[in-house]
């Protein structure tokens, strides 16, 4: 099962990790410990996911992926830099089980100065900070040596400027993210939800997969034909991702969902799951869920009862369906491009990514 | 004294403020209090040096202004996002008499949630983090917007492939400041300081000047001809600049230099007046500096001390040497220049930012 996919999915990495590991751009950062946190997450692998999805868009469409590879680093380090202002906000000590950029610096830190604890750990957030900065521009530096491979300055422009609402979107996914903590969980909206998460998530899918495409045709209308089917396709993959995950992050197992199950709940996070169970539930049911909600740990019992309300309510019928009709969409989208090798892989990405398993 | 520059300089600024208040970028950036961060520090004004620089290197190579309106925003808003995470890092309250963004962010916080304070103080720095991100990308979206100017795209694509090498450079030289602070001040070389002025201060004023030249020329070749004169006569002005404000530091008055004097001493800054002290003192002499850096507060007789050891040992009149050095040497590139009305403001503007009273 899916082992083209993963044959495909593995050259992608390769391709992405050998260009990313050998450009010069961080080697002139300044001083080492940051030139070497740049190039740490960058490194550190993972699915490459959205450097896929732009080289076969751009296949899908009759492109030459080689002339889409600086664009696939670009879109990757984007991701990237991201993640480390993310987790900088977040807290958070590990990212695909190493330990996070700011943690990494301030560990670093530790050792080579001789300052106090909570020194070291501003060291490695004011680092980060800085390093995340530089990632930036070395993501947009990745996609202007796309003319290296032959694509148009004129393109180029296009790209870079789509590129930069791109930014706009999803940091402002990011602050919404930031913002609902601060607010009574009760005054968010659905609408709201729906926006964060296309910042958050589908925004640079589309952008990637658009890229991609527009390379293949050597220009950018994103709102017209091929492009803006394929921009329909990340953002319905995008969403019905992000549902998928609010889905396993209570029915699922720990090992799937990769943060202890509950945990949306106990940071009171306005997911659709519990959106929708607020909106179809009686008062008493309601009543439960807010107490259910926030807790300071998860017993089995506390997670048994969650899943009830949330099956009695519908929500997770509501929830599963609406990821059921997202993925038909977004396949449906795949069936009015061309027929071929990429469009395949796009299909199995599609029904990898959102397979039932729980 | 100095009116026609004053002049010219009021005309930039208006210029620049009306393009940048009126640009749409920030509107659809969410929350509204991200939106209006973003337009925060860039509406306050200020000497508008940057895109100064830029439209008259412009000018002087005979190009038409008005072209590189653009550019001039774009270099702006470079350095607007770069303070607002200089200032995060330096936890200021203050730029430019106003609050800082964290800080501005972190009062409304108060007004709009019922948080705690340090809630609010993290929020205030988590969005200030997002809103120098969005303005990277905002300042990236000024220089694109040139080709609207009728700027070339592949002039667009060599001037933003460079703007990432100045991001780099000025993020390293704002990791060296940040890192100093950690390390023994006796291992902190000349060689480190000036690679910090260079890209702390030198480096954007050199790409300013050097890209409103390449918009004149319609070509990008940084190294050779005018370019390399415009690029030389910003670094030595930056550094010039940079040498100025160290010297000020302990000899200026508080009204001239803006904070209290010897608050460089304070924070055990290695300013090359500092290093050459060290390098030219005999050892009693070098042992009171050192009991002279770092102290909680400063009185008259300290400053009075610190002025003797700097005045004696001879790096008083080093540090003002070499700045009459460079203004000499940044002149002398203006006069490889064509005469003209900008070339004159250009020198105005020199000797304006170096003149001598303290």
């Amino acid at each position: 099962m899916y082992r083209d996919l993963h044959n495909a999915l593995a050259l992608v990495s390769n391709n992405i990790s050998s260009l990313i590991s050998n450009d010069d751009f961080p080697e002139s950062v300044r001083p080492a410990c940051l030139a070497s946190a740049v190039r740490s997450y960058p490194v550190r692998g993972g699915k490459r996911l959205r450097p896929a999805l732009l080289l076969w868009a751009d296949g899908v469409l009759g492109g030459e992926p080689e002339q889409a590879l600086y664009a696939g680093c670009a879109v990757e380090l984007f991701h990237t830099w991201t993640l480390v202002h993310d987790d900088i906000i977040d807290e958070d000590d590990f990212r695909r089980g190493q330990p996070t950029t700011h943690i990494e610096i301030a560990s670093f830190a530790e050792n080579a100065y001789e300052k106090s604890s909570s020194f070291n750990e501003k060291y490695g957030r004011d680092m980060a900070i800085l390093c995340g900065d530089i990632q930036q521009a070395w993501a947009m530096n990745m996609l202007l040596k796309s003319r290296e491979k032959g694509v148009k300055d004129s393109l180029i422009s296009d790209l870079m400027l789509r590129f930069q609402e791109v930014n706009k979107c999803l940091i402002s996914g990011e602050a919404l993210d930031v913002e609902f903590p601060m607010r009574n969980l009760s005054g968010i909206t659905k609408e709201e939800v729906k926006e964060m998460i296309s910042g958050k998530t589908s925004c640079l899918l589309k952008f990637a997969v658009q890229c991609g495409g527009a390379i293949a045709l050597g220009k950018a209308d994103f709102e017209e034909g091929s492009l803006a089917t394929l921009g329909a396709f990340a953002e319905e993959l995008g969403i019905a991702f992000q549902l998928r995950d609010d889905y396993l992050g209570i029915f699922g197992s720990v090992e799937k969902f990769g943060k202890p199950i509950g945990s949306d709940f106990q940071e009171g996070k306005p997911t659709f799951l519990y959106l929708d169970a607020m909106e179809l539930l009686p008062d008493s049911g309601k009543k439960r869920l807010q107490a259910l909600t926030g807790l300071p740990e998860y017993t089995e019992e506390n997670i048994r009862e969650l899943r009830t309300l949330l099956q009695e309510s519908g929500a997770e019928a509501r929830t599963l369906q609406e990821i059921a009709h997202l993925t038909e969409k977004a396949h449906s989208r795949l069936m009015h491009l061309p027929e071929n090798k990429y469009r395949k892989l796009l299909e199995d990405l599609l029904s990898y990514l959102l397979e039932r398993t729980v």
